[in-house]
């Protein structure tokens, strides 16, 4: 296919080189030029979002946040005005579900379609194609899209018929993850003034659990090595943002949402907004005292 | 060696058999003498709690919370009076830490050993042996303890010299586990009212986290399948008690256990104590307004 | 003086008749022009915002929330755009403080003043003059407006330099009630579980107190008569975003408007909300198994 | 009246002080001898409460916590084994609802009379005779205690028949209070941090509420002048627990009450347990990141 790929961090450049590994043809836009060129000659650079989807199958975009996609959608430059009638805009961003609507609006307006189709997985999981793909939209734009989905996942699941449901379940995720961060960063604080060893509790906990997650961040938590960050903790805090204004548009209250989201501030305002967002758990040893 | 087995629920019992497979000559005692016959010829049954560990070399017991423990062992008839001195006693219940620290003391005073050995896993797990056993407790009881450890469970931790230590640690886990309850249910109740499909969310989830308790239990949640209960909510409920006192003798603040606490309350307000703990996630579905 | 009025809700209406009353020459300006006949032939009606605001010296807004403030202020006709240099815009609305810093801005490229003067009152007390003004903005233009606030409140109270800040008081202001009305809401639901009669209580907590709002607010809820609704729940939810806001603004939460603000969400989630803001009680009645 | 007076802290030297003004004769006792001597030559001073209960008609009990009271009732020198039959104990002191049914129970066995009658007040209200009573318990033991009733406090209010009825309400008075405070912390922190000086939010909300706790408490809070404790932050903490108590025994989740509970344990964690409660608005600005 014929693809334009915008946005290319950590997880954009990933999932870029492995759609031109699976052989599409690749037109990439970033706003510095420097990480489109690393992508190597297999890659077109455009120089506007614009440029980048004339032409093309379907565009992607993975980009930082909701006003960010914004603009490269709806801006001066943006997408919404180039991309050919009948092509799909699939949506990776973690964005929030009221802007998953709107995409599907400004796109249905004229003529082009749109899924969401937000990821799980960190960078080493994009690059080793490993990602988790939650897409949802009309069912012709996901057939469209399944090749795009097969290059840079291990496995895609669809959530509805409507874009804004996948955004609605990465949130959801996110969300999950948040909340077993705090809660090993509670039960650490507490066997730390129990003496007991945090090592020993991830110990159990990991083979109690059987998760990866679970051993991963809790390594990270027992060890107290927040930097560097594989994911900021005000991105975090963002996501648990998301969380909870999907929560609102679905009158659904969300307590450890809002729990989770008071604690992610109060570390932000401790000056812990760039390190990892496993960091939550320094606010409960905060709170029990403990020297951190 | 020659034990004696105190408490015969669907725990107690499996645990029992797999110490008679094991080759030792155990004796037992329950408060209703029909579960210790079923376990037939192979064990000894004794009239009281003191008579079983008369002669033995350890003690276990497996009781349903504080105030059954705390009679067995200093009961008119308990174990406390009867047990050789040098024997050890092996306590398995999910206590409060600070049980846990007057058992210590009490066999202490009387020449007698004690360690703190809580299990994880549900009755099919202690029947296939696959426990998880976190000990506590002075090393040389733990070492006489090996044995025990070793015909009932996969793996034994150690989680340090004070018995009440490992009593910490199985708090906290009940209160992760419980913790993951909470966050599915949110996520579950706004999921559905986005009208996403639970069971998608939940292949997500497994996939995500890898981890056979997120499947399992979530599936329950999806299925809205809470009886019969695995676990009795009202059950977690008292460990969901148990977290908070621990927190509170170290203190330690874990707000997200004050949370299910109170959401575990009010489920038992609405009379869900019966059922499995996992219901938790129909408060959240009640306070979105959900029919459950 | 020259005044403008734009907004003539209940509140607005008393307002305007008071400084009418005080004096001052007024031009009104609402959505529906009934509001605005209904205040006599004392008024002069405008067609517009821009309009209204041509030739005065002061311009008043009292509106529904920022949707409605910024629409009045930057839209086609609003008052931005004809507001004559050097008069001063007085916003008794209940805004975010995000707003009350754009329209800062908005006026003083324009050459304009613009201060926040949200206040405290439900009609009646508009209606008395007896409001409570609390004011923020540049000196000179805290004096000019320093006649209106008379004329309108019992005590105006100055909250600093930059109009913000006054916005940042009256969220928080009405976070202390709604804080009230969930405390009340809690224990009321226990003493009626405890068979204690919550009127009661009410007159424990009204003498305790020694506040009319207590004894107010406490007898809606032991009564439950939560209608008619003397301030709607669902303004009160929007209030309480304002004020979450508002932290996530100052980087310092408050897990208190966290946990209102997800009652209140159930409450609209439950069908509460268009009934009085104290039916937040209702919920914890709710959560306690009581008929309601 | 033959009182008794057991417990000489400040308040109930205060309120003891108020009973022999009223013309009873006192004989009172206290664990120290030199708070009982420091009431002067009027009162019989007794070597125990048994002996202080002696002939007594009532026998008035003002101690620090339920393991204190339940020492002077049930102890080997106890009242319960002294109190003449027909005596009415009057139990004014903040204690748990169990406690205030067991010692209805254990008086019921001995024929005598138990009521219920915690105060809210601190010393300075005592010695002013200005305390509210809640009594509860039976009609004509309520009757019997109304002289001593109306010599220490300013009005009386009867919660019901049974004793922890009262004791009901006092836990639930107390978290009224807690719950101010810790609102009014959560207010304070996000306005120091936006630049509004705190008194004059003081200002505005003593003028709000109309109340002489909100004017008294929070300019504690402004001021941040914690000591001396006026009512300590541990002691505060305990009444926590005794609404948490009460609420799980009504099966009536108060999640205010939880969140107040794990402010004040982390004060406590923090070296604060021995300065005022109001303290607990100390921990709001910790988490905002400002210096206290």
């Amino acid at each position: 296919m014929n693809l334009a790929f915008i946005g290319l961090g950590n997880m954009g450049s990933a999932m870029a080189r492995n759609l031109i590994e699976a052989g599409h043809r690749v037109t990439v836009y970033n706003r510095s030029r420097a990480k489109a060129e690393a992508l190597g000659v297999a890659v077109r650079i455009a120089a506007s979002p614009a440029e980048a989807v004339d032409a093309c199958d379907a565009a992607i975009t993975m980009l930082a946040d909701d006003p960010a996609v914004l603009e490269v959608v709806t801006g001066e430059s943006g997408i919404a005005r180039a991309l050919p009638a009948g092509s799909v805009h699939i949506g990776c961003s973690t964005i929030s579900t009221a802007l998953g609507r709107r995409l599907a609006a400004e796109h249905a307006a004229r003529g082009q379609q749109y899924v969401s189709a937000p990821v799980f997985g960190r960078p080493d999981a994009a690059a080793a194609k490993k990602l988790l793909v939650v897409a949802a939209g009309d069912a012709a734009a996901l057939e469209r899209s399944q090749a795009v989905f097969e290059a840079i996942g291990r496995q895609t699941f669809v959530a509805g018929a409507e874009p804004w449901q996948a955004n609605a379940v990465k949130v959801c995720g996110n969300f999950m993850i948040a909340s077993m961060l705090e809660s090993f960063g509670e039960a650490n604080a507490t066997l730390r003034k129990a003496g007991v060893d945090p090592h020993l509790f991830l110990d159990v906990m990991s083979t109690l659990f059987g998760s990866p997650v679970y051993a991963n961040y809790g390594r990270i938590i027992a060890d107290e090595k927040f930097t560097p960050a594989g994911f900021a903790l005000r991105l975090g805090f963002k996501d648990c943002r998301l969380a909870i204004d999907t929560a609102r548009e679905c009158n659904a209250p969300m307590p450890i949402a809002s729990l989770v989201h008071d604690r992610l501030l109060e570390a932000i305002a401790l000056g812990m907004g760039e390190i990892d967002w496993s960091a939550i758990a320094r606010v409960s040893a905060l709170h029990a005292g403990l020297p951190v």
